[in-house]
């Protein structure tokens, strides 16, 4: 598959593409919201399109052509305000949803925040973020997309561990962090893995190897 | 009916109160933050409940007993920011919702924002805010209730005019502003309204008198 990564730029998104690249499956291509990253990108050979979520659903579809799978790891970061919280965690994937949809596409996998799902467990500081993320996912589940929406717990930057827990409702996990490349692979193994089509689930460290961790959902 | 006017504090919430006294077909709940507030609406004789949109569906629902009717015309105001744009015009809004549900209570008027429907149209400035009010609409919409969604235009605080333009797809009014009474008046006019039941509409000022307008939806 040609799997359109919306946000490669990022640090999950920078991993994924790696992943995929190495593991030769599925060919990644980065959507990307600067010049100078697709050159970045296209240096690594790396198929880089531009578009900007800000703009129009049309102008997101645009760059969807020949692509089989979309991944939306894209987000607008801890140093801009609610108002960006807004307009690319909320809206931004909303608009890529709708585009994935008028594209004739049918795989989107989302990158979410842990139990996003659940008023009850948002922590009070994040509370705007876990709104617009919630919404987004549900927006999702709610189309007709083969979706799976993966919320990670604490992104670590440490290598990768390589077992995993993922669980649609998680109580007292033994760990709630997740180094971002680990993340990265349960991405990349759910794309075509059927046990995750439809799903939605927590992710962190855990015990399992990726596959049987994704095959238990 | 008896209305429960969640933001009855507010600009037109205050009118809506107002209103609905004076024609004295449906019977007034106030649904307000602040004790003082209540205290208020009760030297009127207006019964008061107090709740907090951001706390729990639960919370909110606790309010509704007896309640046949619920309009929704709170919101977070400018003088706060995106985050509480994103706590109470998206998430507080549809906690209502939810707790409307719950209740099982049918009838719901949102107040929304004009062409809140409509991407394209959303002033780049205030985009973050329509945004909220779109997917609050949306969900409101997608639910099970008998909706009604109201989209005002530039609200003024005049004497109220009267008459009044209402379509799902308004191209080049005369007007693109409204007085808060008269959004006032058309909410209540539309309560038991069959003809606004599951329908979605900018409103301004125009040249039907209420009634009318709201029949040709």
């Amino acid at each position: 598959m040609n799997v359109l990564i919306v946000g490669a730029n990022g640090q999950i998104g920078q991993h994924l593409v790696d992943v995929l690249k190495e593991e030769g499956k599925h060919t990644p291509v980065a959507f990307v919201r600067k010049e100078e990253q697709v050159k970045q990108f296209e240096d690594k050979g790396v198929e880089a399109r531009l578009g900007n979520l800000e703009e129009s659903v049309s102008s997101i579809k645009e760059q969807m052509s020949d692509i089989d799978a979309v991944v939306f790891t894209a987000g607008s970061g801890g140093s801009t305000g609610y108002d960006k919280t807004l307009l690319i965690d909320l809206d931004g994937a909303v608009k890529t949803v709708e585009a994935t949809k008028a594209s004739g596409i049918d795989r989107f996998v989302m990158v979410s925040a842990f139990q996003a799902d659940d008023r009850d467990k948002w922590n009070e500081d994040m509370k705007p973020y876990f709104v617009a993320k919630h919404f987004a996912d549900m927006w999702l589940m709610d189309s007709s997309l083969n979706y799976t929406v993966i919320r990670p717990g604490l992104l670590e930057n440490e290598d990768s561990i390589g077992t995993v827990l993922a669980s649609d409702s998680m109580t007292d996990p033994d760990s709630y962090s997740i180094p971002r490349v680990d993340v990265a692979k349960v991405i990349a193994a759910s794309l075509d893995n059927e046990a995750t089509y439809k799903q939605s689930f927590d992710l962190v460290t855990g015990k399992d190897n990726i596959k049987d961790a994704l095959n238990k959902l």
